[in-house]
């Protein structure tokens, strides 16, 4: 007796989406593929931790198979996705291979974009990977190190001038942490200046930062910023940036560390199949996430425009990702069992939440809002509870109680870059 | 009234020597600056964990000048010393700076060597510094995945044959620790071969094993790696590394993955002051450790030579750089009080420890050896307890009671060389 061999469903990308299909599949009669180019899952929540030296790498990353280990049907491969042949159904890689598939997720996620300034990513790098990650975090301490070094006043204040360009929530937890970096936890270190000295300008385009929030928490965030020692700029655009200096409004001003938070653009998926596409490259999916033209083809998080009922897209944010990743996983086992039709896909809002410093958070659930000391603690456990397993867990956990209650950061490691002979 | 400025003393190099030479000089009236080209300390009997994936990098790192920050009298450079002006008493920095000193006291360390086959270096990486560390950490784990992509059965076997240069300390620490990567941690992750297949060579020119211990214990760690499934070649030298094989004693042999822990030499501080070095390039000291024709330079740990009573070298080990260090201090403050004639240096053996996967270990003592699980027990309460600062203790101990009990390892991480478009 012939065997149909099982359904094939190939997955690129292994963030909360990519996972997401995985996990609620694994059980089911599928062969599964998971495909990405990096060997570990990213919280990418808590990244600006790490940029921050407040987490260690492996505090939020996992590796993906490790993830997917009990899951004797999927299988993970480490390799660069660089096409996909959507008559032929296959994935091309960057070695030359193809891989068919009968079901396809594209969950390939964003990088930061700079709005065709292409020319300002190595002088305000951006926050997406764990090598983005540790940067910034060079850049950020060996700012201060130059700063002890350099007699020259001019010079100190453009090496302790740090501007974060974008007001979202992660332009506002870089500027709110590198603000305590250098008012609290750096602060006894150094001989020849005042670490207080350091300016941190958070600069937002829009006319108030959090703009995915209600105005009254932008308002909140602003006050508990300043009140950090953040100059917070609104309504002001980035004209230029070079390697030491950044022109806001018009206005110039030296500085040696620029970071970049102010808009991501998504993978090349949808330029793989030629669909049509928003200004940031999200594939505009059908209402059941499908691509259109492709009804085996699935994209979800940040490669998917999905529209709300109310017009405004579903958030670029990891809940929402989950929800897609469940949505999708749902309407293949559907189909299995021979239903072809869905419901559309409808988001669930799971509320906003954004810290500043240690002190102080937002979180914004459309029914309720928390502000200071009460939304840290919330935003505290509910991002301990999002990760994964009980290690990573326990690891955050005491990190965020020594930073609380001593101020000190123990991830205060300048690497790469510095090549020893 | 006119006050002498208060004696400087310059320390090169922050490693354990260097650090315990501040330390024991904080509370005395010296102005002291400690330079190093890191930011961190290291904490170097550890390393081989990190490159393992069992230790995040900031687990056993720490900032120099937050370790050093109640001392006020001490000042933190991050700078490369290119050179010492001995006439002038000048350190001279890569930048072009110069820097006076009264007293000197290098501790630059060692960097490995490779005894005339400096080519072999990219093919053969070594372990000193966190880059190394991660960089064997991304060769090892790639070499697993390129394994499961690969279906041809002799490119599996090169992907899956580990072999490790060197039969010292670190070079069992490692074999060990791989074995139980592919015996153990790995097992359940792969789809398309036994992680069990994996070979793990370790390859020592001389007739045993960790030479520096008596020779019951270098017996009883070849019996306990050849348990964990390491092949222990003694006597056969490596005649020739290329990027995927290794010859040993004539053989070839196809390797993906080849560590090198065969050898260190010292920084270049001899040729600094153009002063007799032994043949690893360490200067050939004083009893007093002063450095021959400078009785105000001081070189200790990797950087110098000191032949103790029996003939033998002090080892290059952490505990021998400590007591020198103290030993220095405590010269420098006696020359302080007018006492120029301390008594010579004396070497007290701290013991030898090496581990050997995570159920076994050797500790030598001289008085008294111990092997298997209490040497493992004994070993692990050793290295936390010269671990500084609860935070990293606990950090620590929390991932080797979680690799203890489940197996897992959480800093499998591939960073870097991994470059994302």
């Amino acid at each position: 007796m012939a065997v149909d061999p099982p359904h094939h469903v190939v997955i690129v990308g292994a963030g909360f989406g990519g996972l997401e299909v995985a996990r609620n599949l694994a059980k089911a009669p599928f062969r599964i593929t998971v495909i990405d180019r990096r060997n570990h899952h990213l919280f990418q929540p808590l990244l600006y931790q790490v940029a921050t030296a407040s987490l260690a790498t492996s505090e939020i990353a996992w590796p993906i198979r490790s993830l997917l280990r009990a899951y004797t049907n999927v299988t993970t491969l480490l390799g660069t996705v660089v096409g996909v042949n959507g008559p032929q159904k296959k994935v091309l890689l960057e070695d030359g291979a193809a891989l068919s598939f009968d079901t396809l997720v594209l969950a390939t996620g964003a990088r930061h974009a700079y709005f065709g300034h292409d020319e300002w990513e190595p002088y305000a790098p951006g926050l997406k990977t764990i090598e983005d990650a540790t940067t910034i975090r060079r850049r950020i301490l060996s700012a201060f190190e130059q700063a002890e070094r350099t007699p020259d006043e001019a010079e100190r204040a453009k090496f302790l001038t740090f501007v974060i360009i974008g007001g979202g929530p992660t332009g506002v937890e870089l500027a709110g942490t590198i603000a305590e970096l250098a008012r609290d936890t750096l602060r006894n270190d150094f001989r020849n200046f005042d670490t207080r000295q350091a300016r941190v300008v958070l600069v937002e385009a829009g006319p108030r930062i959090l703009p995915g929030f209600r105005e009254s928490l932008s308002d909140y965030a602003r006050r508990a910023l300043t009140h950090l020692g953040v100059e917070v700029l609104l309504g002001q655009p980035v004209t230029r940036c070079t390697a030491d200096s950044v022109e806001i409004g018009g206005q110039h001003l030296p500085a040696e560390t620029i970071l970049w938070a102010a808009g991501v653009a998504a993978s090349s998926a949808a330029a793989w199949l030629n669909v049509p596409a928003d200004r940031a490259g999200r594939i505009l999916v059908q209402p059941d996430l499908t691509v259109p033209g492709h009804p085996d083809i699935f994209a979800i998080g940040d490669t998917a425009y999905v529209q709300m009922p109310n017009g405004k897209p579903v958030p670029g944010i990891a809940p929402a990702a989950k929800q897609e990743g469940r949505y999708v996983a749902g309407t293949i086992m559907a189909r299995l069992r021979g239903r072809n039709s869905q419901p559309p896909f409808r988001y669930r809002d799971a509320g906003s939440l954004a810290t500043i410093g240690k002190r102080a958070a937002v979180v914004d659930f459309g029914w309720i809002k928390l502000t200071g000391r009460v939304a840290w603690w919330f935003w505290g456990f509910a991002h301990i509870y999002f990760l994964i397993g009980l290690r990573h867990r326990l690891a955050v956990a005491l990190n965020w109680l020594w930073i609380y209650f001593t101020g000190q950061r123990s991830a205060r490691l300048i690497t790469q870059g510095d090549r020893t002979p």
